[in-house]
């Protein structure tokens, strides 16, 4: 067994497909969001635009957040030094838990380390405790509730995107009197297209089935307090579980799901994810509090950001740039080639001083790759038509065609 | 399906067992540890000493830690607004790898964003890369490595705890051309031994096995730079992949792996937990980056804590108090039996202003519930004479035998 020449050859694959990923060396510059600096090639460092962020309303940036982490680190120090069973549960982390059931109407709420882990952690858990669960899930879940349900070691039955016949069809195909979960999306992140969730719980309702939805790119961002799409459309309370990030929209890191209590308390005792880890840091949960306390009574963040991404779509499409029909914050532009994709990313960033990553297989389907805009509050109409000035002129020079 | 009555069902089965855990609501305060204020009972803030911290050499508090993330904080702000490869890559990131790879004596390190997915990432990935692989793995690892065995859905072999014997008999019963893998830990954090890893190492070059090192209670401890025991018995060289937090002794939060340039590029590349989630805030790498640096060069920390654990079984094993066999800075104290190990915890908090979890089932074998203590450089001579007499107070008023 040569070990060295098999992991050789796993990192050679990658290279041949043309899907080795170099990491963009940055630093974002705090109170000037989306100028960042960017230590590509070495040159020391050089300002930049970043226009791919999750950083949705660069509450990273808020000075309320920043404030509330600094105030914390000189309370209590940096990390929780402890599980949140053994020394590391902190009153920051138990007022949070509180602030995020109450954004979404839920009796409790639990905090992970990461969405992904919330994802996983409560997906695999669920199994444990319902015996023949079956789960339904959409065919452009996120990998980390793709990593739960396989994990989870249940039947799974995928479901064509945000297709009610099919869901439906699958659900009528099993037994009515397994346990059932119905695991989705709201906001699509690479698309930005958004789940029927009404109807979702409609089917739900009728085949008894419990559901999960991942509002990962939505909580912050849609709902009069910023509680999701779920909020928005009204439907909150019939989700079993919301599972929401802290590292996006809300600026900081971390992830977590709101439920009533009794499921709240089985993920709680139940989910290795959650026990057997060191907690989240206060300094990050005292950031997060102020990031949802603030986002809960304004709607000016979420104001900007739409009228952004209207504004972006809009100069891309008059321009005759090939943007995908988004229905959110998320403007994608098809490019349906990776070595393309790659090129445009890196004249952008060498050229226009422009940070936009390529997106690629297996993130996206080959064939639809894909430049990702993430456009905020504070973004400019300058640096938007700047920046659909540089997207035409690298369009032209590459041959690549406009729409008249 | 009633799924109320499952879930209830559930956590009545905790009740039952006495296993049902409650959080114990605790702020520390930085500049004072081990001192802290706890929230039990809802009377507003009261005064305790945590014997129960991970947080083994109080970095978590110390100046140039708080500093470190004070100023990173100001200059890129909360978060990182990005996974790695999109948008979440920090000049900070990649320092910090570089200073743990030369922890270890290694050619690279990956950063996750905690131990527990450095440890389910990296195990479950290898299996990807390395068809037919076969785990051994020590009884009482880590559930974070369970995890990552169970999902890897590798052919798994568990040897007894640090029974060479056994560990060669699995070894020599499977194919010899089949990849292999030993995971294990250096310090186990439950009982304060140690692993041979010397031998385990011959072993696997015996077998051509590789080794995976779980150092999560060891880093920045052992070591005469904190790299490990596997610095402090000169083995690191011969470890495939060491992994660590940097939630214990460094203070902070987050978790890492250190290995050969090739091991790290088909992790960064495959592993599905360090790909789709939003990279660690730039705030706790640079807390990290100083905590690290300072340990490399400062023993005055490792040797407080090392006077500290030998006082404090000293004073324990005077006192007739049942001390368990540690060779390190764990001081375990057996109690066996849940219930009074949680008595004792209670009664501690309650009336001394002493915190220390009751550790039962299943986190140790039934029979062998105990309370742990962590002992550091911060706690002086007086709380560990007070904390002793406070015991023998207790095990005399709950009747529990003291040794002669
Ligand atoms: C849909 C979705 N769910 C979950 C996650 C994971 O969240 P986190 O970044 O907090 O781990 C992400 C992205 O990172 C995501 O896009
Ligand atoms: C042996 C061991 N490995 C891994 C972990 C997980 O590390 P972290 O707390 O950084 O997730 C822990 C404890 O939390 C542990 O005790």
């Amino acid at each position: 067994m040569d070990y060295q020449r098999v992991f050789s050859q796993a990192i050679d694959r990658l290279h041949a497909e043309g899907r080795y990923r170099v990491f963009i060396d940055i630093l974002r510059n705090k109170g000037m969001f989306p100028n960042a600096r960017c230590f590509h090639g070495h040159n020391g460092p050089k300002p930049i635009t970043v226009w791919c962020s999750n950083d949705y309303l660069a509450m990273g940036q808020h000075p309320k957040v920043i404030a509330a982490m600094e105030e914390a680190l000189h309370d209590v120090g940096a990390g929780s030094g402890g599980t949140r069973n053994i020394g590391g549960n902190t009153h920051y982390h138990i007022d949070l838990e509180a602030e995020l059931a109450d954004l979404h109407g839920k009796q409790g709420a639990l905090l992970f380390t990461s969405g992904y882990v919330s994802n996983e952690a409560t997906l695999s858990t669920l199994a444990k405790v319902l015996p023949g669960c079956i789960i339904f899930s959409d065919e452009l879940n996120h990998a980390s509730m793709i990593a739960g349900i396989r994990n989870s070691g249940c039947e799974k039955h995928v479901f064509r995107h945000n297709d009610l016949a099919h869901l439906e069809e699958l659900l009528a195909s099993v037994p009515a009197e397994a346990p059932k979960l119905i695991a989705f999306e709201s906001v699509y992140s690479m698309d930005g297209d958004v789940a029927p969730i009404a109807a979702i719980c409609d089917l739900a309702d009728r085949y008894n089935a419990l559901t999960y939805l991942d509002e990962v790119h939505a909580v912050g961002m849609y709902g009069a307090h910023g509680g999701g799409i779920s909020e928005r459309d009204g439907v909150a309370e019939r989700i079993t579980i919301i599972e929401g990030t802290l590292g996006k929209a809300f600026g900081v890191m971390g992830g977590y799901i709101a439920a009533d209590r009794t499921v709240i308390d089985v993920i709680r005792s139940y989910a290795p994810g959650f026990i057997f880890t060191t907690s989240l840091s206060p300094v990050l949960v005292a950031g997060v509090l102020a990031s949802v306390r603030h986002l809960k009574q304004s709607s000016a963040e979420r104001e900007g950001q739409q009228a952004a991404a209207t504004m972006l779509k809009r100069l891309f499409a008059e321009a005759g740039l090939p943007v995908m029909p988004s229905t959110t914050h998320i403007v994608p532009l098809r490019v349906g080639d990776p070595v393309k994709a790659k090129t445009i990313s890196d004249i952008l960033l060498a050229e226009y001083g422009v940070y936009v990553q390529p997106i690629n297989y297996p993130t996206v389907p080959r064939g639809t790759e894909r430049l990702r805009f993430t456009p905020g509050p504070s973004h400019s109409v300058e640096m938007m038509e700047e920046l659909t000035r540089a997207l035409v002129e690298i369009w032209d020079r590459l041959d690549l065609r406009l729409a008249a």
